[in-house]
Formats: structure tokens, C-alpha cells, sequence
């Protein structure tokens, strides 16, 4: 043996390679089981390097298991199972395998579906402007380590800031800070247990029923009217745990009236297990009117669960979420999930109590709201002036970043989604969120506006034209008294 | 009625003002169900303010169901389920039902348990360099979405890290981006699925049992041999996955040899549902000899999932792991996880990816070899020049930031313990990670040095010393021949 050229050993160390080329022998069978090999002294001489190399050569194939020393004797080669290929020649990675390409941008046109809040309106100078003086000032706090519910200065702005604008009335102790409404909710059905069965609004938010099935937690669709989840119907089912966006809902708008939420809050107090989410998401974006205050600060009973999220409000990619959860189910998180660190890097969580406490974020809010309503009334009334305003209907355009637009067709919802590929704009309908096709859901688009720029609105309105134009011809042909 | 003055509205619109007089007067029954409001006109008079304020304040009211208007009549008060304290007056929090208090500092005078990086040598000023770089150029990039699996500029900044450091050939596509191993390993259970059962070493990493408890996986506790986890209580239980640190094993720090291995790599190829899950944590830190090279880089069966932080290496608040999936659950992964939004901000995925291609992470992993192995350096020498030295033996010094301690005490490891907190220290020992209580793991202490500053080290000494002076000086009365 021993025939080991150094001149190939390139940038390794003579004793990495030495052992590099022995592991290889031993792996590909050239050095078999049991065989001894040449001592530390001759291999040495016969590669003309010093016996410390050899030695720290055998000493890290000793460490690895692949031969073993027996004193007084030397060292010999381990009995390996089989032979495997050495790291350099391991199995080449197949992307074949592999499906979905990396993420490419959308050949879409136009995207009404994207619920995206304009990024272009993030006030990122400020943004960066406090990440910067959390970086110069902040030192031992962002490295310091995070408690599980996050940092203490992040809870108390959002405690602070929830009392004056939301009428919330929450501890810091109660918040909860984690990457996302979504991983939040995770969490959340491991405190409720395996037992609960959730309500869903149907139509609603379809990622939390297919978060729940992930999780394998149960849940029942609950029908919708005009003011929310049906109570008949919930009462009808085994549900435990309702979850609602009373002063939004998504994707239909609709602010669920004092008096369902006062049913819900009954339903919920009748059992100790019984608890609301409410997912309060886009609250604050309200055109008409005030704010509508949430149903946690009308709940005497500590039964509803507030939730909310950054990622709509500020920008996407910034993953900072929160709860507030009733004291009772605040000890079993705590008894129960505490052991899970936080989420949110410590940097982050900083500049957003700053961006909180000095004002800026409701300073954003209400300038987004100036924002979205300006889109709004652009897109509502460039559909007035349109051709589908006969054929057509708008309803719960007051809040959030969409509203319905019920159009008159013989098409049906599948065909309008083809009609609109064609034109390639991707378009939503309230049927993709509802389980139950009633005759409602039909033919109702899902205007997000949120994304859309004013000089697309045009194009916008133009190209759903073309997707109908055989409706609003038929509509035309009509004689009018 | 209508005998609000206006007076007391403070900051508020008009209509605002009337809009909660008038919910208060309904919420406190003094307005009852069914009840007639004044006329806009008469209430406007009276209260010497517009038509229009008392209109928005009807609207308002109207919109959250408090009252109804009939055509031609006027409007009503609603009959709500029973009256409701309004939001001024809500519940007042109750912080007695609280546990725990805010986060304390710990009044240990020294940590032995937690395994925490010396912040201080954390590169905070390349740190924040690189993300004031990210901040100024990359502002669409921090603002855009992020796929589910993390940005590809990280995930391929790290495949090709992996290739020239760990031997890992991983296409960028395999690795999932996470808030933490703990955040993806809950998701890796969820794609393996619910009749996963999990093989974990005993002793070993609790908070992987933890987390497989929460999210109602089953697990086999499997003893170790000093190779590893055993062969044959692993073929004895019903495990179909394992969860391994083979290079660096936490706590004992042992590591795996080849043969061990490739035997545990055998036993997944044997069934088509068997995995190895690798957790690779600390595996740069080795102080002698050569890195070990990962099972993942010897897997010819695409068998290993591949797991490591960025959260142990750089600084605990960062919260950044990663994990690399075998195609056929990458597959599993993207049909049935990719709908969860990645957890770790754009911003800090964006730094990272640069931290690693410009080279600054490897250096600073060398940086931190060099300063634990002075560390750990200067406590076994202040061990052997101690009195511990006669009655103690040092085990699995050469990787990690920390080294096992086996004392021949009279004192079981709860006396321990107490005299341990006497001394207001926190000791771990090997037994607080095991659950079958062999001789091997009893009197066994875990020193993690990571934390420890160079001018403790002999306070740290004399402490230990103290712990078990009775087994010192039983050691000193033997005759030494």
C-alpha cells in the first residue's frame, strides 16, 4: 500500500489528505476489514512526511470509527457493513426529481386576487431610519435573548396602543409576538387541544381550515348571512371554537352587527371550553363611519382571542404577528408552549415598539386609509361610467382593500375564470371561498384594489368589459322605456 | 331624551360624540329595544348641531346594529340579547390571575446550564454594515414576497456553503428557510405525518420530545452505547424515523463513528417510510482534528433530513434555521406545507445570504473555534491544577462548548444539586437528560463554558470544589502509596 502521491493533496493539509486517501481505500474495499495497516514509522518513511501527520491521520480515522488501534500491535481496519461512495463522489444531486421551479414573476397582466397592500406606500425611510438608531443604540438588546412571548418594550407599545385605538384593554403579560397570524394560530390549536372542533364562516379565509387540517384539528364551515356566522346553524354543530373577522370579513366585507355579536358572545359563555377568535385583520381600514370596535372589548367573560397582524398593514415580507389571549388560556400557553422561543428576531421587534410608541404606525394607518379609499372611489367610479354598470352591482366597498362586484351573466363562474385567463388577469370569485354554492356566491368578483395602480384602473375596468361584453351587448339590446 | 351635552365631547367629532352617547344609553338599557329615536330634525334643534351629525351618528349606529330605520317612520332601537357595559367602562384587567412575571434577570452568580454563545463576539459591526448595504440597495427585495421556503439568494448562498464546508451537495430548491429548528421541525413532523414515530437518543435533546409531544407525535426513547444510539433497542421499537446528532451529541458530545452510521443508514433503507432526521448544531466546533463530515454527505438513498441554526452560531435573538429535505418529501413538503408563509423577515434573509457569500461566516465559525478552545483550554487546566482533578474525570472535551465532568461523589446528583444552589450556581448534569438512570450518567456534570468569561473561571473552579469538599477530602485522608 502506501503509494500515495502528495503531489495531489492541492490545498489539504498532508495529514488531511493522507487520511482522506486511506478512508477512501477503506470505503471502496481496497483496504479490507481486519487488514493492518503500515506503522505510523514506515508509512512516514515510505511517503517521506513527518510521523506527527501519520499520526494525526490515524487519530482522526480512530475518531471517525474507520480502523482502531490495539496496542502493541498497531491498527487495523474496521469491519465497515458495506462500502459506501466517499464524500467527493456522492451521489450527484437529481433535479429531475424535483417539480416547481423557483418563483417566477406572474404572466398575469392584471391580479385582482392578490390581497397585497401597495409597498410603494411603506414608509421605509422612517422604517430604516429606526432600524438604524436600534442598531447604533440597541447593541445588548437585540443581542440579548428573546422571551417566548417576545420582548416586553414590543408588547407594551401594542398595549398601549390597542387601549387608545382600539379600545382594547390588554396586558402586555396577555400578547403573544410570533412570525405570522399563521404559525400564531399553530400554536394556538395546541393550547385548545386536540379536542376542539372550530367554526369556519363560509364563505371565509380558507388558510385557517387548511391550517387546522395540517394541525388535524376538526372544524365545521358555518353558513353565512348578511350579519355573520348563522347561529342556527352553529348551535347545530359540535363547534367549541368560532373563528370570525367580525369588522371585516373576509372576503365578503361584511361588519357583523352588535346583535350577533352579543349571540356569539352568549354562545360562547353557555360552556367552559368555548372560545371566539376574532381576527381583526384590516380593521382599521374603514371609509365610512368609525372604526368598528372589536368584539374582545365587549367581552365580560375572558372568551375571545384577538388576533392581528403587521404583515397586511405594514409590508409582507416584515413577519410580526400578535395575540391576545384570556388569562386562562394564557397560563395553559404558558404551562404548555412557553418552551417554544420566539419567533421574531429581537432587531425587528425594536424597530417595530419604536415605529408603534413614536406614532408612526397609526400615522401610516391613516394615510393608508386616505390611499385606499382615493383607489376605491377611482375603480368604483370608473364602473360607473362603464358598460357593467347596468348589468352589474357593488356591495361592501366601506372597508378593507376589496369589494363585490355582483354581475348579472349567463356565464357561469367557471367560465368567467377562463374568459378572464384569456385576457390573462387573474380573477377572484366569492365562489372560491365558499363550500357551499349558493346562488348568492355566483357571479360575484372579488375586487382587490389594493395593488392596482391609478393608471391601470382603465385597463382594469376595460378588460372585465371584454370578459362580459355578451352580457352587457344583451343588456344593450333591451329596449329601455 | 336627548339631553347630551355637547360640552363633554372632548376630542371628539359631533357625530361621534352623539353616535356613543346613544350606544351607552342602548348598551345601558336606558334607551330600551323597540324604543323610537327622535327625528334627525328634532334631535339636530335640540342639540343645536347639523342634520348631517345626527344623520352620521344614525349611520354609524345603524351600520353596528344598535338601531333600525323603517321608510317613512324613523328610527328604532334594536332589541339586543341584554345589555353590555360599553368599551369606556370594559372589564378592568385583572393581572392577579397572572403568573409569571415579566422576564428577571437570573440571580444565578454562574450558568453551567445554559449553552449560550458568548454574545460579545458576536461581528456586530459587519453585522450592521451588511444590513445597512441590504437597507439602502435592496429596498424591493426587502419589501417583495418571500416564497414559502425562505429567499433563494439565502438558500443559495448556503447550498453552496454546505458544498465547500460540510461535503453537502443540496440544490437550493431542498432547503427550507425557518424561524427556528423548532419552528421547522413542528413542520417536518406535520409533512411525515401523524403515524410518525420518532426514535430520540436517551440522553439527548429534551426539547425535541417536547415539541413532538405538543404536537401529538409518538416517540421511543433509545439508550446510547458510546457510539451512539443502540441498534438493537432500535430495532426493538416501533420507531419508522430517527432524530440523531451524530457529529457532536448533545449532552455527552460523543461522536458517531462510521460504522454506527452506516448501520442506522441501513435501517432506513430497509423501509420505504424510514427516515434519519441529522441535526447538525455545533458541528464546526471540533478541536481536534478535522470537522466530521455529515451522514447526510454519505447518504446514497436520499434517507437524511438535514438540520442546523444559524441561531447557536451567530447570536440566539437571530432567529434563522434551515433545513435541507430528500427530494421525495420535498415534494410531500411543497404540497402540503407551501401554503404556510416563510416565518423569518425578507430583511434578515437578505443580510444572511450576504454574511455567508462574502466569506464573514466562516470566519468568524474559525474566530469561535479559536475562542471556546481558549476557554475550554483554561478550565481543564484550572481542573487539573484543582483538587476536583483526584476525584473527577474529564469526558468528551474536543467538540462543542461544552465537556462532561464525572465526579466519584458520595452525593447523588439531587444533593448535588441543592449544594449546587447553596452556592448560587446552576449546574446541569448528564442525568437531567436522561430518562433510564444508568450508573454511567449518574455524578456526571455538564460544563458549558461557552458563557464563561476567562476571569471566572477560577471563582467557577473553587465553587465546584466547594460543591463536593467532603468527597475532596475524603480523597486527601486516603493514603497515597
Amino acid at each position: 500500500m502506501a503509494n500515495y502521491s502528495m503531489k495531489n493533496r492541492g490545498s489539504r493539509t498532508i495529514y488531511e489528505y493522507l487520511y482522506e486517501c486511506i478512508r477512501e481505500d477503506i470505503l471502496s474495499g481496497k483496504l479490507h476489514a481486519g487488514e493492518q495497516l503500515a506503522s505510523k514509522r514506515t508509512l512516514a518513511r515510505d511517503l517521506n512526511i513527518s510521523v506527527t501527520s501519520v499520526e494525526n491521520a490515524y487519530a482522526q480515522l480512530v475518531l471517525e470509527g474507520y480502523i482502531h488501534g490495539e496496542t502493541g500491535r498497531g491498527f487495523f481496519v474496521n469491519d465497515l457493513i458495506e462500502p459506501v461512495p466517499v464524500r467527493e463522489s456522492a451521489r450527484p444531486f437529481k433535479p429531475n426529481i424535483l417539480r416547481q421551479p423557483e418563483a417566477t414573476a406572474p404572466e398575469h397582466i392584471l391580479d385582482f386576487k392578490a390581497n397585497r397592500s401597495s409597498v410603494k406606500n411603506f414608509p421605509f425611510a422612517t422604517w430604516s431610519r429606526l432600524m438604524r438608531n436600534v442598531l447604533s443604540e440597541r447593541n445588548a438588546a437585540i443581542l440579548g435573548t428573546v422571551p417566548y412571548n417576545g420582548l416586553f418594550e414590543l408588547r407594551s407599545a401594542l398595549s398601549a396602543y390597542l387601549y387608545r385605538h382600539r379600545g382594547i384593554e390588554a396586558d402586555p403579560e396577555q400578547i403573544i409576538i410570533g412570525a405570522g397570524t399563521e404559525y400564531l394560530y399553530s400554536r394556538l390549536l395546541q393550547v385548545l387541544g386536540f379536542n376542539t372542533i372550530i367554526a369556519m364562516e363560509d364563505p371565509g379565509y380558507k388558510k385557517f381550515s387548511e391550517i387546522s387540517a395540517s394541525q388535524g384539528t376538526v372544524w365545521d364551515y358555518i353558513p353565512m348571512d348578511d350579519e355573520g356566522m348563522r347561529i342556527d346553524y352553529l348551535k347545530n354543530s359540535s363547534a367549541n371554537v368560532i373563528h370570525v373577522s367580525p369588522s371585516n370579513h373576509f372576503p365578503t366585507g361584511t361588519v357583523m352587527p352588535i346583535t350577533r355579536r352579543l349571540q356569539l358572545l352568549q354562545w360562547a359563555r353557555e360552556k367552559p371550553e368555548r372560545y371566539i377568535i376574532e381576527d381583526d385583520y384590516d380593521s382599521e381600514l374603514r371609509y365610512a363611519g368609525r372604526v368598528i370596535p372589536p368584539m374582545y372589548a365587549i367581552d365580560e367573560d375572558a372568551k375571545v382571542i384577538y388576533m392581528n397582524t403587521f404583515s397586511k398593514s405594514l409590508v409582507p415580507s416584515i413577519r410580526i404577528s400578535y395575540m391576545i389571549l384570556p388569562p386562562y388560556l394564557l397560563e395553559r400557553y404558558q404551562d404548555t408552549m412557553s418552551f417554544y422561543s420566539c419567533t421574531v428576531s429581537a432587531f425587528e421587534q425594536l424597530t417595530l415598539a419604536h415605529f408603534i410608541s413614536e406614532g408612526y404606525f397609526s400615522r401610516h394607518i391613516n394615510r393608508m386609509k386616505q390611499i385606499y379609499k382615493q383607489k376605491r372611489d377611482l375603480v368604483l367610479n370608473a364602473l360607473k361610467e362603464s358598460d357593467l354598470h347596468q348589468i352589474s352591482e357593488i356591495r361592501e366597498a366601506n372597508a378593507g382593500t376589496h369589494f363585490l362586484l355582483h354581475v348579472n351573466t349567463s356565464l357561469t363562474d367557471k367560465q368567467i375564470k377562463a374568459k378572464a385567463e384569456e385576457q390573462r388577469i387573474e380573477l377572484a370569485l366569492l365562489s372560491d371561498y365558499t363550500t357551499h354554492q349558493g346562488i348568492k356566491s355566483m357571479g360575484t368578483l372579488i375586487i382587490n384594489y389594493a395593488g392596482l395602480e391609478p393608471d391601470q384602473v382603465g385597463l382594469a375596468i376595460e378588460i372585465i368589459e371584454q370578459v362580459f361584453k355578451d352580457d352587457i351587448a344583451k343588456a344593450k339590446s333591451k329596449p329601455t322605456f
